[in-house]
């Protein structure tokens, strides 16, 4: 078959070679199936996350980022409590209801241009609290990077912390692609999450480079109490762990996040330059990540789309995105930039 | 570290390494995420399951075998419909609630010494037919292999098929360990499911060689509609479903299924005869698959686990659990029997 | 104790006196305790249902009007399927998430400023069909009267009715004022809901006399299919059932439901005209049926509130809800009337 | 209509007459519909609840006995936690799944003869503490009165109790019938639950004279935290709250439960002492509630069917359950005795 060239998600992308390389490494005899009896792989790649993030915390492999997303804001919420979140999240738009069916919760939706919530847009959902009619916000989730793109600074994730534990909620980060924002913050991952207060991480990799697996990160950890169970019964226990444990080990070393996602917003940054020079052709959004969004006339998609393939964003403005990946080449830019010549004016 | 040996589990083995060779092999380039767009590794192992079920099925991959029995059930059956199922099935034990979690459907157990269902056993409950009090049985789930290692002949499961479909009732089948169940009936898969009208079936491949994975399939495929929905919000949609697709496709092909199974099978029985030595050791059930049931002298236990770890089945009674799997060598059998001699007179 | 004279809401008067004759009227004797067994009180009432609505429906009572919602919307529905509803729906806004709790479904929020939904709102929301990281949005719900005190024409109920059942969906009404509106319309029931063609109805009383109780109406008969069992499982099985069945049969006899609703609408009219005298006070939506919004100077509210009770709507206009009942008296009117006097100029 | 005659059940019977003259006492005026802002009846009646049980309690009024054991157990424990329950338990067998889909928590069933658990059927579940493939059994429910008819002495409670709370548990004691229970053993309810530190207890009126309304009573109070959100989540919160607590303010003055239980006792012992006679008729329990358990004859069942109704309880062995209410007559126990006479030898 013929290589697909795409731009449509950095889950398109296949599994980087290191990553590839430690499952074969870790692919010989038998070990506990779950990760117990202090399996090594599980137990090794644990520690790295606390070099990382410091020892305080708690971590759990599940299967996906729909999972640990669900399972972690489930985990520290009643059914009647609810969460405030982005109308753009993907927790919100792009899981098919999974955080309604697990928890019962509602989400409490804001809409923001840029994707990113601010503390003075949930203020008005603290009129509920006490009041038995109404579902009462524990939890405000937030993604880094965003949906749209950005990023969101420090001292932004901090207001939304001070605000949450100012009123008795907490804090959750989908951190998807945590490795792109670290990397376009020029940051270690502790300044954005521990530093600033976070309380549940979802720490992710499929993104950028893993084939399978996401980590639940409890940085406030006692929150973590019995987490093992609501794993098994939200039907994400692994039980061949260590091929999850391995590929987060292994990411979490030689720093190979950072090269992969460093490789991956430069190709966006490049991308994004390159378009400058269509006239009719407007990147829509500030390039902060691996996403680059931008309007391009809406009778040439469909023969743009013929050679590459990337998702449309908004059919009405013709607004598409475009996400680099960790094996996003130049050459797939200078592709992409040669079709759009023959089409775009 | 150490190489452990174990008898624990068919998932403390490895990933055999004709699967890990096919996830290398699909390492590359780019693919539809989910396995749509007809992205060909997925479409070609769905042609792999036809190959051997026949076309008229219905094919989804999940991460492991509790969602595909918690999901491949729910998505037939009404909360107020509950499911029949043996004490011992992984679905009512060893799933922590992920069926009345997930669909809020109570399960109703059935008490049975060798892990198989008779539909004598179902009759009473029918008795709640109409009953606005009780649940309303709709679906009876067996287990082949069962949990007591036994296998289910064609004709005993065409007769709860036939029991059930005579009551508007469906048959579900997990198959965790289908191909051992093959082996040792020497059938096709296809003798004792389509042929026997089963209507769901979770096909597993984790406990013989696959790293992840299982396939939910729809044997009734009209049962298919719209269960998509139901995976994603089920937190089961993979993202990079190649990897998935690939191992069921090798998984497949040249029989490797049959290959490994055979093997642990053969293991089993090689175990079952040297522990006949044992004047103090009693085989407890008759070794159909690749499990050894057997009553060790409780107080050489702790001696016996340092070397060879497995799980005690019943403490009471002293009764051990002795799974052997794709990579279970005559080295190992011989090294626990030499072992047991050194502590069991 | 004294008397609290109210205009906070109309489930805050007392039960009518007839139906609190008829509850004395039924106390004697044995009862099958479920309404089976053609329990005659039950039978009665359900008769009467059907001469207001026509033979081909189906009538199950439940206690209260949360649950004829969630009841009604949740058993046609599945759990990734999506309800569409105004932001201001009582579904959506007040019943602590109940609606998600119980079958896991998303709400789909749409604003509106006169609490209608018009058919080109749900449009963009079809989009979603097809693709499984959405819900899949298969019921509109509306409320008549809407919770902003308008009501539907009709033509306008009509207009929704074609566009669900052009798109695969189903229209449920929350009628907990269903009585309210038919006056204000000076229709029958039947021609703004079986005649346009809705499929599930929330029949309310409580807000217009009665002591307790809820009718699910399924003018489309074949959905109310097993709704027993949802009904029982859903804790909304009355075990005395006679008495909600009385209530209601009583209720549709010689039209007292029209009796109390004309009063009560009367009584908005009234207090709605006498409002226009204050210069200061304006009344910010046609008064339609019960309810009466106004917005009064925040500085006087408190002051008001010691003697007659009512909610504030909206803090920032100080817009607040004054809704009549079928008990509220020209002398409560002009009491309210006096104190307002008193207070603003 | 004739007035049937029935020994059914204890919620076939109508409303006794002082409850009724309470709820046209308290049908006055209006009143806050929730019980809100110190509305004076729901104050009354709560005051009522802590004289017979002590300050120290929280008490919440739902619509149904369902409800208050499904909310009243689900507020205190996860989804992976467990109950453990007789097999026999209305909970477990009579809800519809009602628990299961409310919490999603899966029931332990005990098997017990005279339907009362001990601890040390407990005890085997107590094994699948901290195994993560297991739920978490948290919580003992037992009825009081049983539904096999007996009453639980305070020290077989307590022992429960004592088990319970060695083992970080809880004890819920559903009290459908706790008045017949306290007439039974010739006690204060505060003897068999206070004092022996019951945790949770749903208090049950309707089967003793009530028209609607259970309590879900919090004698740990701590537990109490924010069941007014469960209790509106889970579709329970009635609008016009008085008319439940004016059933139970007058329920608990003047010892009319004590009343109507001591009467309805009363007659079963009656009922029970005219069956010795019938020598082909075998009391089959020991007498200790208002229900009597009886074989009578199989082939004469459905002739005394016809004039008094009554629910077999064993098709196998012809085992019926005769149940006495508050309104049971000397006339209707002769007329069931006279009418035996006439069919059995």
């Amino acid at each position: 078959m013929n290589e697909i060239k795409s731009f449509a998600s950095d889950n398109w992308s296949s599994v980087c070679p290191e990553i590839m390389e430690a499952l074969t490494q870790v692919n010989h005899g038998h070990m506990a199936a779950y990760g117990e009896l202090d399996e090594p792989v599980t137990a090794a790649a644990i520690e790295k996350f606390k070099k990382y993030f410091g020892n305080d915390i708690a971590v759990f492999f599940v299967y996906n980022g729909t999972s640990a997303n669900v399972l972690g804001t489930s985990h520290v919420i009643r059914s009647y409590q609810s969460i405030v979140a982005a109308h753009s999240a993907h927790l919100n738009e792009d899981e098919c209801g999974a955080p309604e069916k697990f928890n019962g919760s509602k989400i409490l939706e804001l809409e923001t241009e840029d994707g990113k919530i601010r503390p003075e847009q949930v203020l008005p959902f603290l009129n509920s609290i006490g009041f038995q009619h109404h579902t009462q916000p524990k939890l405000i989730s937030i993604s880094q990077v965003t949906e749209k793109g950005t990023v969101y600074k420090p001292e932004e994730v901090k207001a939304l912390v001070d605000f949450a534990h100012a009123h008795n909620m907490y804090l959750h980060m989908d951190g998807a692609r945590i490795s792109n924002a670290a990397v376009s913050l020029g940051m270690d991952f502790k300044n954005f999450t521990v530093d600033v207060g976070v309380d549940i991480l979802s720490f992710g990799g499929t993104k950028n480079g893993l084939m399978f697996g996401e980590a639940v990160v409890f940085l406030n950890k006692k929150l973590a109490l019995d987490f093992e169970y609501l794993r098994k019964q939200g039907m994400q226990l692994h039980s061949k762990m260590r091929f999850i444990s391995a590929q987060f080990d292994r990411y979490l070393t030689d720093e190979l996040w950072k090269k992969n996602a460093t490789h991956a917003n430069k190709m966006a940054q490049m991308l994004s330059e390159k378009l400058q020079q269509f006239e009719q052709i407007k990147v829509t959004r500030k390039v902060e990540a691996n996403g680059v969004f931008a309007i391009i006339p809406k009778e040439v998609l469909p023969n743009i789309q013929k050679e590459y393939f990337f998702h449309i964003w908004d059919k009405n403005t013709s607004e598409v995105r475009l996400m680099c990946s960790w094996d996003t080449t130049q050459d797939d830019i200078e592709g992409l930039v040669a079709v759009l010549k023959k089409w775009v004016k």
